[in-house]
């Protein structure tokens, strides 16, 4: 539309186009976003900009498991209460934060910061898995648990990881498909019902 | 939820706190926004941070229409080929654009930064309506064009402002209520239809 072409000072249109960047930000949120720190919020502004300023400079990748840390690696892998024969594999540090609020998981982590997607070019060399099979068979690694996310992508890269692994004489689990926590099967998708049907469990 | 809290090393979980300032960024967008700078585009962090500090220390408040500015008067409100009889009020700079991006006014503006917002503690005082009226009775403004949203609080801005303005003598107007250039009848609200047939006109 002719209105999400962008007109005003300088320094407001360099901003728009920067705020454009962010993942989910089309022009009129862009637009939005800066109006709003502009006028309501430029002690926010001036924080946001010092915060990605350091966190570019000061975070790098563990050289363990992929996320991101200030350290060579991170607190998780230098951890000695941590169970080193267990290896989980997630794609994104808010998929580890979640497996870490369940309280259920005393392992450590690979990060992928990424999925297998061929659609969108992005295949085994752009993930690097290179680097996930140099940490999975480091002697101490009995099983890797796979815990991907459970979309096309997601299950793309676990099938294709089990086999990589396997190959490995690696044991490989994925984490269980079923019905969610506190839902009611009315409300559930066909597809989870099937799933949870072929997994069916002893009660 | 306990996954929203955020886990992880001090510079990315302070820019996690500094993107969930943006509006509409809750603690999920924010993780995936910082998350995604830092492995896909570091540059791209470095030019918003950039940006957030220009764009804080250069503009300011055009002095007479309020509008984001590099100088004293903004450049709509310093070109000689503009109309000073016409006055449009409207609640953002992307409201102007939008007016601009019609190609049919040739006046100035007002921009309020705002509308009245009981609900939210916005009151005449918060916008600063004594400017507008400063504004609008420098002798020159003749008819002054309502143009805030056709929202609640838009639409009570409109009111009060009519009303405020009218009892300076000055000739106040409100952009045509109607149906939407292109629009086929039977998708239109049903609100929309009535205030279509209340100000009907000769075609």
């Amino acid at each position: 539309m002719a209105g999400d072409r962008f007109v005003g000072p300088a320094p407001l249109s360099v901003l728009v186009d920067a705020l454009k960047r962010l993942p989910g930000v089309g022009a009129k949120s862009a637009q939005r976003m800066a109006y709003h720190l502009l006028q309501h919020d430029p002690h926010g502004a001036r924080m946001l900009g010092q915060a990605l300023g350091d966190a570019v400079d000061r975070l790098r990748h563990c050289a363990r498991c992929n996320t991101f840390t200030e350290s060579e690696i991170c607190e998780t892998c230098a951890s000695p209460r941590r169970d080193a024969s267990l290896l989980c594999v997630v794609e994104t540090p808010a998929d580890q934060n979640m497996i870490e609020a369940s309280h259920s998981y005393n392992g450590l982590y690979f990060v992928l910061m990424g999925r297998l997607s061929p659609l969108e070019g992005v295949g085994p060399n752009e993930i690097g898995f290179d680097r996930l099979l140099a940490r999975a068979t480091d002697g101490q690694v009995r099983e890797v648990i796979l815990a991907t996310n459970f979309t096309t992508e997601g299950e793309t890269t676990a099938h294709y990881l089990a086999e990589l692994l396997r190959a490995q004489g690696l044991g490989v689990t994925r984490l269980a498909r079923g019905v969610p926590a506190g839902s009611e099967l009315e409300y559930v998708d066909a597809g989870t019902i099937a799933w949870a049907l072929m997994d069916r469990r002893a009660p």
